[in-house]
């Protein structure tokens, strides 16, 4: 659908539904079949009942059209919600989902990030800590945090303080030409490119870690980036105050994703 | 507004935003400066501008006469968004908030209930776990985990395992004549019934006390209950198998608030 909304959605009442980002580059849906598996993985979790790939599909197309950003770089966002009523917070016996498209430019962000620590962490006891939710305030209060600060993402901590990932990205950090990453078990998002940058590093030969660790280990880290769908790898340059230069392997992976 | 919402609110999108259910007696709505004065305090610790008390009261009633519910008892709702707009997590500078009001009839359950223990945490580490928020979904996970072991409500516990809430309610227990609670910076909800209780425990002369305390504390209590503006006191039978006997206590608190 793209059309108004009913106000009794359960994506609207109670944040219960997931969304994908997808990158368009002139109409075309980067990595399409990747955010469809993770979203279907998502109702999985969620219990809920997957979407058809290509009514979904359809929709993305549809709300690019729409828009008029078929011939140039956009963000296509599928909206997956547990439908409309249930008492309170019990969904219905079956759920019939809704799915919602909408498109808009998307530039590439020219400057590396600036990252601030947020004191919202990532609730790495919730399953859905590794899904994209529509309760996604938390987030949003973290990104505030970081904006506050001076920066321009947050890097989120797990309830144990352990790095999950920014707010609408994921974390990387490069040491001694070793690649990590938060596990998902840190409460870190699932996200598509960061499958795509390990894929990628090994191809290249990289040694590959996703690991559980405190931003202290930061300390010896030559370079850290961010990954998201929209924006590939984006080199992050400063982390609360500490800077942080360009590394040729942050580089490399970028190439060799895009 | 009462008709459909646009796919772009940030309530629908990200979960930014916060939700009032008052319960309505033959069109009186009980407890509503309470309740509004819990959304402005909501809207102050998410940076949102408050809803004008008068519009806020006149969409409820709005509802509730549209539904036909105004001589009967019912669950008035009251769903404040951060409005549509900005780019990804952040807002635009100056968010413009969205009001949505719905009514459905609410029957006072006959029964008391059961409770289960969820695996979902509550997530203490955000100012959100104080709040009622749209970004609802570990609630919702945390009751079908409790309707799944054959309960009807669940209690969730803090990221370090102490009592917190119930999914939709607040909980409290009695031992040796005192009355307890879980300290609202546990991560449990700001109960306006939770808050009615305090008080009118205080009245009849019983020691109230808000603690810290995970659930091995329920070896002791003679009797545990749940709080919410639509049940008032409902008590609790029984918790993970465990029975608990009806209380003078609970009776005579839920006589006093009602």
């Amino acid at each position: 659908m793209m059309g108004p909304l009913p106000p009794d959605d359960r994506g609207f009442t109670l944040g219960d539904g997931l969304f994908e980002t997808v990158l368009a580059e002139a109409g075309v849906l980067v990595r399409l079949p990747a955010h469809l598996a993770r979203l279907a993985a998502g109702c999985e979790a969620l219990g809920l009942p997957a979407p058809d790939p290509a009514e979904a599909e359809g929709l993305l197309r549809e709300a690019l059209t729409h828009a008029g950003l078929t011939d140039t770089r956009a963000a296509a966002r599928l909206t997956l919600t547990a439908g409309s009523g249930g008492r309170g917070l019990d969904r219905p016996a079956a759920p019939v989902i809704r799915l919602v498209a909408t498109a808009a430019a998307a530039r590439r962000p020219a400057d590396p990030a600036r990252l601030a620590t947020s004191a919202v962490r990532r609730n790495d006891a919730s399953p859905a800590s590794r899904l994209k939710t529509l309760s996604y305030l938390d987030n949003v209060l973290a990104r505030a945090q970081a904006r506050e600060a001076g920066a321009d993402e947050a890097l989120m901590l797990n309830t144990t303080g352990e790095m999950a990932c920014a707010a609408a990205a994921n974390v990387f950090w490069i040491e001694g030409g070793r690649l990590f990453t938060p596990a998902l078990d840190c409460g870190a998002l699932a996200g598509v490119t960061r499958a795509e940058v390990l894929a990628a590093a090994a191809r290249l030969g990289i040694s590959t870690h996703q690991t559980r660790a405190t931003p202290e280990v930061l300390a010896n880290a030559e370079a850290v980036f961010l990954t998201n769908a929209l924006v590939g790898v984006r080199p992050v340059v400063e982390l609360d105050g500490r800077g942080f230069a360009p590394h040729a392997l942050s580089a490399a992976l970028a190439a060799a994703i895009s």
